[in-house]
């Protein structure tokens, strides 16, 4: 996947002691996993530069980085389908965040709720019985 | 972060109408969203190319390709602390999964139950009343 160009962000106000534990990818990037604050479910995965974080963080709305459009992408701008945050956590390597929200309406720009409703791929799941690691 | 050299990655078995689907980033891989199918904590964030979701569909274990150590990881080999998988499903742009596990302890090699114990971030949270997207 191309990452376009992001020489335009802008300048950030995220807190210094926060992005100085951030391990952002060679984009600048980390990885948001948004999960359903009620039920759980895990909607999608997003990107968010230092930016899309400090705005996450400071107005109630989950934000990210685009990396088909090279933009920021305020959730539910355009669809409604808004994020509003919860919690926001940081993982042990300090290059993920779990986004824990309210959603409003659906998650998908396809309109199932998650991006993960195509249906399971074809597993092995072992039996209780059978598990021996 | 660096991604160490996959040349020498071996040939895989992947089903080629699925292998034809993903969406690699530029090293090979894509990201693994790690659930637990009974509580539904999000766990924990790995890779995989395509090999390592070919040993994850066909073995009943969860396992990644280590972007630090360069080579795959069967998840609890080391740890004891075995993820056998219960379902996986490829999210709508086919560059991310959800798989679903049954964790045998702890999740994160801190020690936690998941990645994602080290506390909330500070961020916004609006009462349901101020919200008007």
């Amino acid at each position: 996947m191309r990452t376009p160009d992001r020489s335009g962000a802008p300048h950030t106000d995220l807190d210094p002691q926060l992005a100085a534990r951030l391990k952002r990818d060679p984009d600048g990037l980390i990885t948001a996993v948004v999960q359903d604050a009620t039920d759980h479910r895990v909607l999608m995965v997003g990107w968010m530069d230092d930016e899309a974080l400090h705005r996450t963080l400071t107005s109630g709305r989950a934000t990210y980085w685009s990396r088909s459009r090279g933009e920021y992408w305020r959730k539910g701008d355009t669809s409604g389908h808004v994020q509003w945050v919860r919690s926001v956590a940081l993982d042990c390597d300090a290059d993920t965040l779990l986004v824990r929200v309210d959603q409003v309406g659906a998650a998908c720009h396809r309109g199932t709720d998650t991006c993960f409703d195509d249906g399971d791929l074809d597993a092995l799941v072992l039996d209780p019985t059978e598990r021996t690691a």
